[in-house]
């Protein structure tokens, strides 16, 4: 096992943060890291938590994560969305919470912005999930906004997905358009302080009454109220409460396998990128390809064949 | 030429749709169509519109094709906003707009939801693009709702990339936070009868003042009322004028060679992944090593390395 696995399974926060920029950067070491610490991984439970701009997403997390600091669990904090005082987009007393986390050893927060194209968002969180998990995190909270394709697929990866909406706007119908209210195994009206909640809850339940006559679990709805620290101790509980489901019910199993194969597709369609773009052979061939279907001299689809034509057996 | 392949030259509707559910499912005839079409690509000018959830962008979509069929030309709009009422998701008011166009013959609308893991959406909205092209359409305009990275991939192969804020909530900052203010041509401040409206446009035209001073076109930044068709014809003057100033400037060119590049990349990955996913015997290797992984018997690195020295020269 080499020096930098050995470190991150001892949970050194600097391997952490060394290991997951090596795997963002392809790094054959960053490879060889993950193969060492893949054995101690599985034991984290993965949250997804999502929600549009505005919906209090990251002082939700906060505050979740200070009830689990209580509970003497670590956390891992993955926030993708841009927006996200995680992501240095904070108001002022966001940031004060966001520094007492920050400080706090317990706790490792990663921003992540977007990546080239080549490289894939999704393959690089499903790595920090897997460092952070054999970091000894007992929970890793993924942050998305939850609108576009890729945060869907980032959310997949979650056993836990939890889709909050804010009172009024008919933010539930959008939701529900937009598809995200399949994925939610568990659903948090925040910001109950302000007026309009019963009916949002409401609503919600009205949906889930009908999405969800044929499964034995039914998808419960929360109200919180982040800022005031309230319905945070119940949310710990529910999304306790829905491991404790998954891992009777079976699904667990199910659902880690489908997150290994996304996890392996990623894994694969990154290398075969970085394979065909990187290599300074193919890299000379595949320019001159784009010049050529830029003069409409030859089409793309032609192009892609001769291109693999060459690298595959 | 094969027979899809001309009738879709020829603009006949049903071929394009057609040819568009047969690229998307991957299938050789359309492969084989794409190159027959390809020669005759190039000619429509590519829109790319992106905003939030609410900011009117299927109605402005509506109010500019309606403004561009007055002026004689024909128009394919591509829906990727799953909320949007192209995508079926209209209000009452909108539809009967949306049904006006829908049985325009000069128009063809098609909403792209999300694709499947392998599939990609990226991928499926560049065949389209390009079949709508060569099917005649003068204008094809691109709809996503610009939070998401594949949104913004998607918007990279626009000629033009309008961004449409509104008035108040601070969106103008919330969207420069996003990273959309970076892929702008022209900025639209939708909504223009609501309150606000001069606040917003001043907060973006002194943005726009210190992000482009040292490029020689300085991003308008134009009102509009789509409810009440404000603006709309001095925005399609203004899509104009940036498409004149990208082939005077020979950026036409260097945008254009950006997107054979993102299109070429993404054929070759999507070919790739159906090579390793879809072919029988492959898949079965896939599904064993997915096993072995669940078991943590075998890393998904590893696991990777196998199935790519398998196929790889």
């Amino acid at each position: 096992m080499n020096d930098i696995a050995s470190k991150v399974l001892n949970g050194d926060p600097r391997s952490v943060a060394r290991l997951i920029t090596l795997v963002e950067n392809s790094s054959p070491e960053g490879s060889r890291a993950m193969k060492d610490i893949y054995p101690h991984t599985g034991g984290a439970h993965v949250i997804g938590i999502t929600g549009v701009m505005g919906s209090g997403k990251s002082t939700l997390i906060s505050e979740l994560t200070c009830e689990y600091r209580k509970q003497g669990l670590e956390v891992g904090i993955i926030a993708i969305d841009p927006t996200s005082p995680f992501s240095g987009g904070a108001l002022l007393g966001d940031r004060v919470r966001m520094m007492e986390l920050a400080t706090d050893e317990g706790v490792f927060i990663r921003s992540m912005g977007t990546r080239g194209m080549l490289g894939g968002l999704t393959s690089a969180v499903y790595d920090v999930v897997e460092i952070l998990d054999a970091s000894g995190k007992d929970v890793v909270i993924v942050e998305t906004v939850g609108v576009g394709q890729a945060e869907v697929d980032v959310i997949k990866i979650a056993d836990t997905t939890i889709v909050i909406l804010v009172p009024g706007l008919g933010d539930s119908i959008q939701a529900i358009k937009a598809g995200i209210m399949e994925i939610a195994d568990i659903y948090v009206v925040n910001k109950a302080d302000k007026p309009g909640v019963d009916q949002t809850v409401a609503e919600i339940e009205s949906l889930v009454d009908i999405s969800c006559s044929n499964r034995d679990r039914k998808t419960p709805v929360l109200t919180t109220s982040a800022k005031e620290s309230k319905g945070i101790v119940e949310l710990a509980q529910e999304i306790k409460k829905h491991k404790e489901y998954l891992e009777k019910s079976n699904e667990f199993e199910a659902q880690r396998r489908k997150r290994y194969e996304a996890e392996l597709i990623e894994i694969i369609r990154k290398r075969l990128m970085n394979f065909i773009f990187d290599e300074s052979t193919f890299k000379g061939k595949v320019e001159l390809l784009i010049d050529q279907i830029s003069k409409k001299e030859v089409d793309p689809y032609t192009a892609a064949d001769e291109i693999l034509g060459k690298i595959l057996k």
